[in-house]
């Protein structure tokens, strides 16, 4: 799969001393999107937007807002995260993921 | 920085357990380039395409064909791979790089 006719940050995003990371894409239509890798380990994250994660590659466990147990998302499968919350977030291995947020 | 009017491949491309992974971006004039993330380790890549090797962010030492010690580089500073050949890599903590490919 791939995006045509975008404009992509040469930098990458880095977060958690670089177990994960992410390329920021940005469409015509002036959406954005990231496309990120997660090694394993623990992690928690804020929204702003509303973001839907899409997962491209390996699987990770999620624990939505107003949820008490986690899920597991492998290739293909996608989640919708509420704007102005927070996640946690369990990989195993590795995880390849689209995020895409709500204009 | 960044490309703009580009195509970029969603999946990554993942090397070693996902230590050292990129994004293929694919230019209208039909060139290609890797925007990748390595995190701490040791690594040998071997070349096709003579590739140019820029640092993004963070820095890796690097020992090139034909040299017997490792030359440490860092943001904004780049190296030149002949094509057909193999380099190795010490990463401290991470590096974030842009790899051109010659046509």
């Amino acid at each position: 799969m791939e995006f045509k006719n975008v404009t992509v940050i040469k930098e990458a995003n880095v977060y958690f001393d670089g177990k994960v990371t992410s390329r920021t894409v940005q469409f015509e239509s002036g959406e954005k999107k990231t496309l990120g890798f997660m090694l394993a380990g623990e992690y928690e994250f804020n929204t702003d937007a509303e973001e839907t994660m899409e997962v491209l590659g390996g699987s990770m466990s999620v624990m939505l807002p107003g949820e008490d147990k986690y899920t597991l998302y492998g290739k293909g499968e996608s989640y919708v995260v509420p704007a102005n919350s927070s996640f946690k977030m369990v990989v195993e291995k590795y995880v390849d993921y689209c995020c895409s947020y709500k204009n």
